[in-house]
């Protein structure tokens, strides 16, 4: 299976477009995702408690309903605005409905952006009604742009992969950047895919998917009002329903799915704000794989460390003392440490190390880490990036 | 009470001195504290899973002696260095302990600096022997110097106060800069006292007060191998004994102590790496205050909030992001947020303000934040600074 850069219109019947509609300065701020057929849907959603209101709007859209299209504006997140907030997330809904003659409930709605301004109803109207009008069956690459915030990039990931000589597809656009951080509070993520399945195999898959790509991202620590991951499933791949999570069908879709995310997860990483390098860690040898993920994610979350890779400096120390403090019950004196090329650490203590060759490994597009901790088989991988000045800048003057 | 800038010194009975070890370049880094009289001593350690020697082996004489001396190196954290480390810890007790003509089960051992590299003891020994000759009643500036790493500026505290007609005085240093978090896993604090106070209540008094202080402040979220706060009390105020935490004689001795502590804890948080302004987030009307200390301690710690406060710019979502992410089970729709001057959100919803105003707030030398939570009485204050370009710079190039 290939990863190819397709984005929300790659699986058949999908349609999408993306517009200026001046929430933003001069640039594509409102995407509409639309499927011509009916779509199974599924979500996952921030845990953070402050919850802009199209956060609790898709989770009752995906539990009671098919869906047929999407709406998200950039530039404005729509969260911490209050009973007007809320009105403004249905009237997205009811605008997009009435342009293309569907029930409101079929519309899902998401936005980005500052917190605590109301929506400029009359530009996303505008918008909206341009934006159905603008539809087209390549408009994916739109679509991505329009999402975006300080995202330096857009981000598209697709597969084809075939089930009991159906071609399935799946397609997806994310935006990540700033506030990327583990269980899902981190950024937005729209995946399409013309697989007949149900909704409860979809839920699982994108909830098991998201356990092992989104939710292993973090740029700065800090998890959004906004963020979620959706899922559309229109059925036009004519295969037979995958309805078993035992089943091997199941088990091709969720690999593929899978691996759309995790291309994204590792684009949001890379284009953490300011960033220069992903940093990929692998924790091993936990006691189990939740453990192993609390690890990774707390060396790939640590300022101190991020930094030192920035500055290319072999500072391991940082590296074992994030597993120290992730709150993973752990033997110190057991852990080993491999940076780049090199192990630095072994049995928690230093080994020495060529400098030069660490600094070479530090200097890559990717840096590895890996962390052995000798306790069980507990696996996972991580990715975040380096903490440079431009994070800094972009985030000191955000809303100027 | 007034605060004074004393440190180890300004109690009666103790001596102390910092020395140029050459474990640095050119600078003090090793500090020895002496009492002519027997301490009842008290710890608080680190909550991190991998610790360096000393943590334990403080752990240990805290709770089987009473101690005389303290000796603490910088520029090295003996962390991660294995058996060698162990002995290097029990080494640095016992050639104090020959010096001074102590046991060696009665010297306290510190270190702070870069992870994973063995203490030139050969350089540490020279420094220690040079040390205890130079013991000094007024070397407590000497020995607030050695202790720090990229700390701008030694901090300094004391207080003096009277319980039953007896003068009673508290002096102190810290070190504080990058790593600093709460949870105790976070800087160095020595505290000395004349007072006369039992081995408990001495206990019961840091471990409140650090809950309230040192556990209230963040520079970067990372929770370092080596932090502790240590008191320790020689009796020579000649004051009835203070055993009881019901008494008032006690409640006067927490007070002076917790006024010791946040004044150290405020100047950690000020010369937080690369820092240019200190932020004072007060969580009121919380469950409790354990909720009120998580999400002040969770803004206070938001890279986001705190690049905002660096580049002046009101994003107050941020704030109400924090507490809603902090884990604490809140109501978003009761949340109140004051940014200096001005209130910023009511109800969960942004307020309109004075742009201007809030620019001139957020230029302050401390800048102000409070949050209402309105749902009980629970209440806290953190300390932490905003996240400058600088930050990136000196942690980016640590062990160069």
């Amino acid at each position: 299976m290939k990863t190819v850069q397709k984005g929300v219109t790659f699986p058949r019947g999908f349609m999408a477009t993306g517009v200026e509609a001046y929430i933003k300065k001069q640039t594509r701020d409102l995407a509409v995702v639309y499927s011509e057929y009916p779509c199974q849907a599924a979500g996952v959603f921030t845990t953070n408690k402050v919850q802009a209101s199209c956060v609790a709007y898709n989770r009752r859209i995906v539990e009671n309903s098919t869906v047929r299209a999407l709406v998200v504006n950039s530039g404005n997140a729509n969260a911490c605005t209050g009973a007007q907030g809320e009105e403004d997330t249905l009237q997205m809904a009811r605008l997009v409905a009435g342009e293309l003659n569907i029930q409101p409930a079929e519309v899902l709605v998401a936005s980005t952006g500052v917190i605590g301004v109301n929506l400029p109803m009359d530009r996303i109207s505008k918008g909206i009604e341009q934006a159905c009008r603008n539809l087209s069956a390549d408009g994916g690459d739109d679509a991505s742009a329009a999402i975006m915030t300080t995202d330096t990039f857009p981000k598209l990931a697709g597969v084809e992969f075939e089930i009991g000589g159906r071609i399935i597809r799946i397609g997806a656009m994310a935006k990540g950047s700033g506030m990327i951080h583990p269980n899902m509070a981190t950024m937005l993520a729209f995946i399409t895919t013309d697989a007949a399945i149900t909704c409860e195999c979809l839920q699982q898959a994108l909830r098991d998917s998201t356990d092992i790509s989104f939710n292993m991202i973090s740029v700065d620590g800090d998890t959004s009002t906004n963020d979620m991951a959706i899922i559309m499933a229109n059925g036009q791949a004519q295969n037979k329903v995958i309805d078993n999570p035992a089943s091997e069908d199941y088990s091709l879709f969720k690999q593929a799915l899978d691996q759309v995310n995790i291309a994204l997860a590792k684009m949001i990483a890379r284009d953490g704000e300011g960033a220069t390098r992903i940093i990929e860690v692998e924790a091993a040898g936990a006691k189990n794989n939740r453990d192993a993920r609390i690890i990774a994610r707390a060396i790939v979350s640590s300022n101190l460390f991020k930094a030192a890779v920035y500055g290319q400096d072999a500072n391991w120390g940082r590296i074992i003392c994030a597993a120290g403090y992730s709150g993973v019950d752990l033997n110190p004196d057991m852990i080993d440490i491999w940076l780049g090329r090199q192990q630095v650490a072994q049995n928690g203590s230093g080994l020495p190390f060529d400098e030069d060759l660490a600094r070479e490994d530090l200097a890559q597009e990717v840096v590895k880490v890996k962390i052995g901790l000798n306790q069980g088989t507990g696996q996972a991988t991580a990715w975040g990036c380096d903490l440079t000045y431009d994070y800094v800048k972009i985030n000191a003057s955000y809303r100027s």
